[in-house]
């Protein structure tokens, strides 16, 4: 069986976290061997990265310069770790990937979509998750369930609209490319939502063990 | 007259920090105010990035995540530094930039120069330096003088070939857009060397006076 590189995506307050860890007791109960990782980070360097960019400063950041070194930390991550766990036989499941930086610099932020597709393919090669799960709600849902926790980051920090554009940049992601989604109305209670991804996932598990 | 942006490019010992400060003292002679600055670096975020780009590690450092983490830095000084400068009508002498990119990253390297290519354009939109001095001499002579330092980084550190294919690339750099180039023989000694720095810049400083 190939091995199979999963994302989890989705705005804030979606319940990633909690269903990264469901997905982890699915493949745990189908015995397939993985390792789990996030974006941005994952290396020490690419962690360094992830610092670097979530940090509160009072020089501005450029948000080009954010773009490029989201994906500098992302091309480190996929050389040092995704790709040779993939070629060992090891499944990956990462909180969040190239989809996200298209919901938060392309939709939240503005910046061209053409410049990031570039980049996706000058830095990337174009490689992409073999199946994303995108955790769907809308932000006035997502942010209420956010704010009940503390320390928002830099991002988290943004306001409504900006939720707003990075939800419909995900639901445009899915529609250019809707084979590679696995998309969860993550509005319903928990285990509503962990039945389907449940359902999602052991679809999409036989799929790969039988070719 | 306009404010210009002077870089000053070339390859180890070749003797860039004692020429930039013969070209600030040129500058002042003419009475133009200016500010000097460095790549990559040039703002607290940017030198955080230059510190991570020149640390040694154990983790290898992708060559593509390393391209985009200078591109990265090159974006924010520029937003952050270099076109405020100009627009504020001071010049700005730039210790390396974009062209070291391709001397270093796309000679050395050998990283696809067409990929350096889009990110000259996507990153900075192809801002480029009005004038760059480029010191050149045969990397033989070059390590020789840089030898004489303590301390090599991880630039510094490595082989002949490679300080041989980064000669190659500036040069390929002043073919491809000869009137932006002044060319320097620093192979000279450096009473030779300065006096036709002098006279180059002095003619450029002439033409941008007189339109």
């Amino acid at each position: 069986m190939q091995a199979q590189f999963l994302t989890i995506e989705g705005g804030e307050g979606v319940g990633k976290t909690t269903n990264i860890q469901f997905v982890q007791s699915i493949l745990e109960q189908h015995n397939i061997p993985f390792i789990q990782t996030r974006e941005p980070g994952g290396t020490p360097l690419a962690e360094e990265l992830r610092e670097l960019l979530l940090a509160k400063r009072d020089e501005p950041f450029d948000p080009v310069a954010e773009l490029l070194l989201m994906f500098a930390a992302r091309a480190q991550h996929v050389s040092q770790v995704i790709k040779p766990a993939l070629a060992s036989g090891k499944w990956v499941i990462c909180d969040r990937f190239t989809d996200a930086t298209f919901a938060y610099q392309g939709g939240g932020r503005q910046l061209d979509w053409q410049v990031i597709t570039q980049l996706e393919q000058s830095a990337l090669n174009n490689f992409k998750p073999d199946k994303t799960l995108l955790l769907d709600v809308a932000p006035e849902i997502g942010m209420k369930r956010a704010a009940a926790r503390s320390d928002f980051d830099r991002f988290e920090s943004e306001q409504m609209a900006f939720f707003k554009r990075v939800r419909d940049a995900y639901l445009k992601r899915k529609n250019d490319d809707p084979e590679r989604f696995l998309m969860i109305d993550a509005s319903k209670d928990l285990a509503t939502v962990q039945s389907s991804i449940k359902q999602s996932l052991e679809r999409f598990i036989k799929q790969v063990k039988h070719g």
